[in-house]
């Protein structure tokens, strides 16, 4: 037992299990073949106690951390939450944990909290899309350890990227549309422009629009964190300036939706005066009335398959650079 | 300039922005009163090195590191997002950052994260709800430093706790189904009933609708986590048990717009045969329609109240226990 409030060392857990220092340490660390019956004990032990190791000590011995560095733009906007979740599902059980940090979608915020996130010497960084400061690149090479970027796969990364291609999505939307015989199309963004994969989907589309010989792609960008309320404002501006459109794709589904239920307020007839589409593929999408025609993206698997990655990675496993992965088109009411 | 591949030093970043290894050192550890200019310099001179500290020393050195645990129970509840969001943002531009843990709404799985995220030493510990096993308790006592409990401030915490009182939004659900004229009145919830809050809120209902000399309160927990899809099949089964209800309260908001669409589905009409009510105030609520009658929670607020009381508490700063936020309850047409 150790005396008064002084903090237990590990010599007091061996000591309560009746067990060996040497055994005590390997099941404290997580090491390999220790029996279930010499855990148990060593746990109960910890428990009893309130044991806990200071692997910060660990950490400066060995250089890189047990810390997986998640940079992420925003909780806000519902694409974050299931990555997130994604990444610790898959590092649960292992030695890594995710220490977090959000930019806002400022690429100068990116970088000030790299650099304060590297302070922990993390094994590995995860962070999102493929666009960043000079800085941040000058971080990531000198970063002695794995880098995931995550979300886009349409140009080279750094290190290893993980995700869908964005121009891809923009072309299974445009052709969607095109297919269904809508002429006069425009897209709704927000975030004023900074989510950088919202902008290859809108470039890809508008690409796609133009080649079909169709009126050039209308746009209204809200310089605003995306919201229901956003998207349901972004539409009626855009329709103001473009009364024409008999098409509208939005950055995604949270907009999509704020403005369906705009138009149902208006009197706006969807899909017959107006066609609506969003990305993302939120539950929400196949519950309401009408649907919403989305592009489902697979935003937990991202997260796990960028979590196993570096668990493979970081064991000396070399496994191979991830394929992007697949997208669906999801055809509702709304087109 | 370091040489060839090596790690740059504090030292290269005071030579190449012509200044003292001293006031590099005072701006890297972001020390108070340093000037723009010299912060200016001193920062280009980082970038262009990639230098950046080891806080794995520094915190080795100083007992505590300024890593702060925050253990949540999943991200795929509307509610946590905006609780990182908060505490992100109120802990941005000090040197604490979060790290990350996620329980599945598993009291085990608390205290294993929890033994994992003290091994980094945190600075404080913040974590979800009043209700812990044996094993928790006896870590946070053995913790030095501060521990938030959030979101229920309903019984006495371990030492600090940020939210509201559950019982109270049950009552205030209660007070408000009643005096609108309902009299059988069920209760929807999901994760097995493992979500000690709306669990609380549940029985202070229980207690309400039996003080009132009402049926009992019918109920139907899904085995599941929460979701829409989840809230309508729910709901189709406690009507199936219990035909006779004119009310459902529901543990969330997403359970509760589930339920509504499949009474959408279904051609029951809400409120006239079936009035419905949900928890949390998402924005989705008030741009359906019907609107969702909802009680608010300020879940952005309880992560922001939660990382400001760190920040004062953690520099010496003797800020009293936060009072429980308030509640709204938000009359919608659902109801």
């Amino acid at each position: 037992m150790p005396d008064g409030d002084s903090r237990p060392t590990l010599k007091h857990v061996a000591a309560r299990a009746g067990v060996s220092l040497i055994s005590a340490s390997r099941v404290m660390r997580g090491a390999p073949n220790v029996s279930e019956a010499l855990r148990a004990k060593v746990e109960a032990a910890a428990a009893d106690l309130g044991y806990s190791r200071n692997r910060i000590a660990g950490s400066l011995r060995s250089q890189a951390s047990d810390l997986i560095a998640v940079i992420v733009p925003s909780m806000s906007n519902h694409v974050f939450p299931p990555i997130v979740d994604g990444i610790d599902t898959a590092l649960r059980g292992s030695r890594f944990r995710p220490v977090l940090g959000m930019t806002g979608y400022e690429t100068s915020m990116e970088e000030t909290i790299l650099r304060d996130l590297l302070s922990w010497t993390p094994a590995a960084v995860i962070l999102s899309g493929l666009e960043h400061s000079p800085g941040t690149r000058a971080l990531l090479r000198r970063h002695d350890g794995p880098v995931i970027e995550l979300l886009d796969t349409d140009a080279p990364p750094i290190d290893l990227s993980v995700g869908v291609s964005q121009a891809a999505a923009g072309r299974m939307m445009a052709a969607h549309l095109i297919d269904r015989g809508y002429s006069r199309i425009g897209f709704v963004g927000a975030w004023g422009g900074r989510d950088t994969r919202a902008t290859k989907r809108q470039d890809a589309l508008a690409r796609a629009v133009a080649a079909a010989g169709l009126a050039p792609l209308a746009q209204h960008i809200a310089d605003a964190p995306s919201s229901l309320c956003v998207g349901a404002d972004a539409l009626r501006a855009l329709r103001r300036a473009h009364p024409e459109l008999d098409a509208v794709v939005f950055a995604n589904d949270d907009l999509a939706l704020g403005a369906l239920f705009a138009c149902q307020s208006d009197g706006i007839a969807v899909p017959d005066t107006l066609a609506l589409a969003g990305f993302n593929g939120l539950d929400m999408c196949q519950v309401i009335t009408p649907r919403l025609t989305t592009i489902q993206t697979p935003r937990f698997e991202i997260g796990q398959q960028a979590g196993t990655l570096l668990r493979d990675r970081l064991s000396g496993k070399d496994t191979p650079p991830p394929a992007p992965l697949p997208l669906h088109l999801v055809a509702g009411e709304t087109t």
